[in-house]
């Protein structure tokens, strides 16, 4: 993960792309993407391109990673902390 | 990543959530979520509420690294592929 | 306004397209549309193509027009009485 | 629809709304309350709540509406162009 937090940063600075990768226009872009994404599912449950699946999910990541960067959040501390919370919010017990 | 991926299979499946897991509901909630966090820029590019922002991030890689799994994708493949084809489509010298 | 969710109906049923619109699909169809809206901002402020902007304008009405139809909305009444009741939520005074 | 559109302005006006307004400011909300409608249908086909459908729709229109109005489109006219334009990309004949 660190690597690629690495490798995304190269790539932005080596097009001089950093200006506009504000955290705004990063987060707009996690919900294009996202959309591109729901397109396979429009209009069924089953996807039309599973090529495009793994495409747009990689996008979300990449734009997601790129946004936690520029918070300077830790990734997995970030998503093992919102596990626990949302362990605490639905107890296993009570959820079923 | 692998251990949070069955971290988050165990989760699922200790609350019976796994009938609702399906791959178009995880798109649509991946949406959901990533809407979320673009709420923090709703009405201008400094978000109100940096902790949300994190957990709506959270939240966005959670959902993709559980949609990764129920393809069987490997996430750390996926992305540096994606990297490589933007790499290709998008070559630094005409980019900038 | 009438005129037109007639409009919509009568193009959909010509093209054996009913089965499609349920009323997730619609919901979704509009998220997808508002992205492809959202696309034109994606990098800045300024939007590429006017043009575009008006048709994915128009998709995001023409969505939720049809969506409405299905549940027996009456659109103005609708629209009205949001207004009525986000002028309760926002009293004038006091959200200067 | 004029009537409509003459409220909105009044409304923001009244609030010194007028500058949060913007244009990309509006797409951005369409598509936050377009993923808050989407919420209805998460985990399922059936809505959660009608009433709250009927709300989200009315401020993704709401939106439309400011955002058309920002553009000085025609709303009426700008949606039965799209519609004509559909009917010549989809033909009846063979789209069924």
């Amino acid at each position: 993960m660190e690597d690629i937090k690495l490798k995304l940063r190269a790539f932005a600075q080596e097009r001089d792309w950093l200006e506009y990768h504000t955290k705004e226009n990063l987060a707009k872009s996690i919900v294009i993407e996202a959309s591109e994404l729901l397109l396979n599912y429009q209009w069924g449950s089953v996807e039309k391109d599973v090529l495009n699946v793994k495409e747009e999910l990689a996008d979300i990541m990449i734009y997601s990673i790129m946004l936690a960067d520029k918070y300077g959040f830790d990734i997995k501390e970030m998503i093992e902390e919102k596990i626990e919370k949302n362990a605490i919010k639905y107890p296993a017990i009570k959820s079923k």
